[in-house]
């Protein structure tokens, strides 16, 4: 009788099983796997590919004790389902329920909330390093980390330093061939040759072929090196270039051959220094659309299983500002030939896709490596190109000092289209994009806007290819509006004024402008007046004419924005009033709390911090309330 | 005849020396070089390192046209000499002189403002695409990169990048076997093996060596493979590892012979697609003393030449706040077992010399690689150490990300030591740590500190490692004085009363705290009144009680801050009060501009931006004034 995942009290007990039983049980996974994207969008692919490496490392290791990382942490789901969580399991991605990520409140199992990727061999060398100081070398430490993070700067830097340290670790490459995207880079092609690796493909021929082109002795030692070093090439070596780093390289192996795995982990548990164990694996693998498309099935939409087949029930399709940002960008560029676009590699995410095919040599992935990519588009800038570079809010973080160093101390034409700016909800914290105000607006010579609805989206885009300073345009992860209006050209530092009234003042910057119309009317229907609605458009620079004096003559001044509030934009409007000697008590800022703010659907999220229009009409009318306990204004 | 330093009108006419020529010019380089560190301290044996490679370069190429970046920057002195600044060239490092790092308002030699390391792949590679779009394909591309560099995760990256596109572009890695410090990591023995290479030593002795392991035909070509393996792992390969990633590697060949250096770069010049270029120098090539003592000679102080020796002159030696934290750092590893220490690369500036031979097994150095330091400082904080991050403030940017994932979202007790922090003098702008209070404070959970003086310094470095969060505490690169008071005990976002009056208040982040406390007393001799006098400790979290009862009770309150206003210290003051509903309006933020401040003296440059004595005095008086004109305060 074959323990089902129902029976499983505690990963310990795959220890006992034998290598057909957790095949089997990897089979009842996929079918888990399958039953939740029935129900909500999720990570995908990614999981249907490590489910064998996941029952493998647990029925080896105690993870208890023994340190393991999921590097990013969207493949974590079949490492959840045997880890206490599969009664939970479909609660997954929503308000309440178990993360998509790691999250070390769950589980002990999980060490370490992430989701940027590249971090898990530095945490896990830091593991490593403080079990052995704390006199636990027994303890072992495993980072497992995907083909498309490996070319992260950051697990360069933990190789290194792990390969000089000499440290007992073990990093398991799960190469899938993907980032998401297709992987790009020298280290793509590198990889790719190690797959034709004949230990793997079993063409002991191949080696054959290389022994006959080696030269008998006597001739020049430069020729010889020069064909051993063809050969190495060839592929016939076995990861050469993580052996110079000083790790001990292994594979590559079969990722779906439970059998496989758990011998070369138990030989590996075994040995001592850095070892690298390359698995190769299959995205999707299990659920044949799934393979086929493992794109598209990154994070794919719901989906009902006919057996072998997906079928997608579509959503009514409403334009989203990542879709407005990229027929933008595919503007500008269609109109400016000097315009170039650079990703790390999320073309999909940010639907670069008709770009990169419209325009493929003004398109440039870079894979996962975002501070490469600021430094690289700023380089362009200086020929006299205008490059955007269309980052995540979060993930561009990993560029700070890029954009500091390459981009605002050159003051370089740079646009920076900043995706998932604000809550990005069900993926959690590591996503959400709350910091970006802050961080930006302390450069010299950035701009930096938000658009207060779709049709400012456009306009923000060919200001900052045409502005000769580097600019940053945030956005949410969400559908856009166009709000009727008579729309009033984009010009540095002006903010809009969208309607006009005496009773107070919203001043928005970013896409709750809607919500702020929508507070607004409910304001004037409880009969508390007529408020002045503002679309600030610039953090940085800021309409300190408009604004200071929005905040001289009104009765109240509510700012709005998605993100954190401390250093945000409501503290720019405060340093703006500061430096006019204004007295700012009649403000009120509205904005994200010094806190990290759980998964969940953006607007549940939204609506639980007061940011949803019934939430900014009660603090309008809260500060109504204050403003006219205190002093009447003097109008100056 | 030959051509001398003076007579260069442009590096052009070094197209038309001879090599003995340039040699002969190369040695005039190093006795300017010799001669300005008689005046000041500079970066110095990195710039003998280069002179020859120097040369060669601008002999070979059009640079003009042709792009060079030197990564990092500081060895960047010979390039000056012979690019037209011959003539200011003992300005260097002052205030109104030449800048230390290459600076394009100087020269149309110096594309980029540098001064953190390792950008100058993608910074090259970007030229080179833009160049290309451009349609400019003849235009030359070269990146000089030093080994120390070499590790940094973006060169990584870049070359990736690099790689995939088969870019046409030249990386020199000028190896000069040091990181300032002896350079770490896998890397470092990898390019030691690359040293050892039989075309640069020439001994075919070795090739032969390898020659016999081979096996005759029929053996496993497993065992074949495994010895082909070990006779690469020897050192008799070229450059593999950056083959593998789609670069041409060339070398390592002598950095020093003018001959060779040109016969090469002509060679490379003619070739296509991305090549690296091995080039061995000797760090203070040319002198003994630089050349014997590298680590010493990196920034050495003033000395007098004395033929082939170097006489030091020594400066009285007054105490820094670097030289405080290191005492301070010690004394915490020698009372607390869990407590480490991690630099990356900056054991000498940090002065952790006798912490490293103290605690070895303690003491980490990861190498020019922040981002990795932080994420590997999280993972032993997750064992129950108390890890200390040693990094400069402006450094410490190329962290941002990691601060925020693997440290501030999971609450771990990582203690920064800022160094640095404000403006650091003589650097100029890309050495500055001018944004860290902004963009340090918006992470949730972290701690951010600023000692008033040494005594603080010591006494909050133990409070951080005592404390269950992450912490960061910022101090200038200054000399520390220690503030005769009743010395408060630190306190979790508790400001100390130095002095207490009523005719305002001066509140002070961080070291600045003298200079607040002089211009008290110039104010007090005015005849204005008596001022209090705050040493606030916390910019978060912010000891708002005391603040806002200033902001309510006071005529005026004084912030001052050694960063940028935007964001900073005094946001943090405005963002208090306007919480509590307080005006804010008598509140005078006093600090950075935004903008980027020049190099000079720290003092200097303080002057300059009213934030010595007397310019703090002057506000007060201009505050006091202001405060006189509107109604006096309501007291609560």
């Amino acid at each position: 009788m074959t323990l089902q995942l129902a029976d499983l009290q505690s990963p310990m007990q795959l220890h006992e099983l034998s290598n057909a039983e957790l095949t089997e049980l990897a089979g009842e996974i996929r079918e888990r796997l399958c039953q939740l994207l029935a129900k909500r969008p999720a990570h995908f692919a990614s999981n249907l590919g490590v489910v064998e490496l996941c029952l493998a490392l647990h029925s080896i290791y105690d993870f208890r004790r023994d340190r393991l990382i999921w590097d990013t942490g969207h493949q974590v789901y079949p490492h959840k389902l045997i880890t206490g969580r599969l009664a939970e399991f479909e609660t997954i991605r929503t308000r309440g329920g178990l993360m998509g990520y790691p999250n070390p409140t769950e589980s002990e199992y999980d060490l370490f909330m992430t989701g940027h990727a590249g971090c898990s061999v530095s945490t896990v060398l830091g593991l490593r390093s403080g079990d052995d100081l704390n006199g636990e070398t027994e303890r072992q430490a495993v980072a497992v980390i995907g083909d498309g993070a490996l070319p992260s700067g950051i697990v360069f830097e933990a190789l290194n330093n792990a390969g000089g340290m000499k440290a007992n670790m073990l990093v398991i490459l799960n190469d899938n061939k993907m980032s998401i995207c297709p992987r790009v880079g020298g280290l793509a092609t590198y990889l790719d040759r190690l797959r034709g690796n004949p230990f793997y493909s079993g063409l002991k021929n191949e080696v054959v072929n290389v022994l006959n082109k080696v030269p008998v002795f006597g001739d020049p030692a430069e020729r010889f090196l020069a064909q051993l070093k063809e050969g190495f090439k060839a592929g016939l070596h076995g990861g050469m270039m993580f052996e110079e780093l000083g790790f001990q390289y292994l594979g590559p192996i079969d990722g779906h051959n439970v059998a496989v795995l758990r011998k070369y982990l138990k030989m590996v548990r075994e040995m001592k220094g850095p070892i690298l164990l390359h698995v190769l694996t299959e995205k999707g693998h299990g659920f044949e659309p799934a393979a086929c498309d493992p794109v598209f099935f990154h994070t794919p939409p719901v989906f009902d299983r006919d057996g072998d087949e997906a079928i997608i029930r579509r959503k009514a399709s409403v334009k989203s500002y990542t879709a407005h940002a990229a027929d933008a960008i595919l503007d500008q560029m269609r109109h400016d030939s000097r315009v170039t676009v650079h990703t790390a590699a999320m073309c999909q995410g940010n639907q670069l896709e008709t770009v990169r095919e419209t325009f493929p040599e003004r398109f440039f992935d870079v894979g996962i490596c975002e501070s490469h990519a600021v430094a690289f588009a700023a380089g362009q800038a200086k020929t006299g190109l205008r490059p955007i570079v269309d980052i995540y809010s979060t993930f561009l973080q990993r560029s700070f000092d890029q954009i500091f160093q390459e981009v605002s101390l050159q003051n370089l034409p740079v646009t920076f289209m900043m995706d998932r700016a604000g809550l990005t909800g069900p993926d959690g914290p590591t996503h959400h994009g709350t910091f970006d105000i802050a961080y930006m607006r302390v450069f010299p010579h950035l701009v930096v806007m938000a658009p207060g609805d779709a049709n400012d989206l456009g306009a923000m885009l060919e200001f900052a290819v045409k502005h000769s300073a580097p600019c940053a345009i945030r956005y949410p992860k969400e559908n856009a509006v166009d709000l009727e209006r008579q729309f009033a050209e984009i010009e540095l530092g002006k903010a809009e004024v969208i309607t006009e009234g005496d009773a107070g003042a919203i001043v928005c910057f970013g896409a709750m402008l809607a919500s702020c119309l929508e507070a607004a009317r409910r304001f004037e229907d409880a009969g508390a007046g007529r408020l002045t609605v503002v679309n600030a458009r610039f953090a940085k620079p800021l309409d300190t004419e408009l604004i200071n004096r929005l905040i001289r003559t009104m009765p109240f001044v509510v700012t709005v924005e998605e993100g954190n509030l401390m250093g945000g934009f409501g503290s720019a409007v405060l340093e703006s009033a500061n430096e006019a000697g204004l007295d700012a008590s009649r403000v009120t800022r509205l904005g994200l709390p010094d806190a990290y703010v759980e998964h969940g659907e953006r607007g549940e999220i939204l609506e639980s911090l007061g940011l949803d229009p019934a939430g900014i009409f009660n603090s309008c009318l809260a500060a109504a309330r204050r403003g006219a306990e205190v002093a009447p204004r003097s109008v100056s």
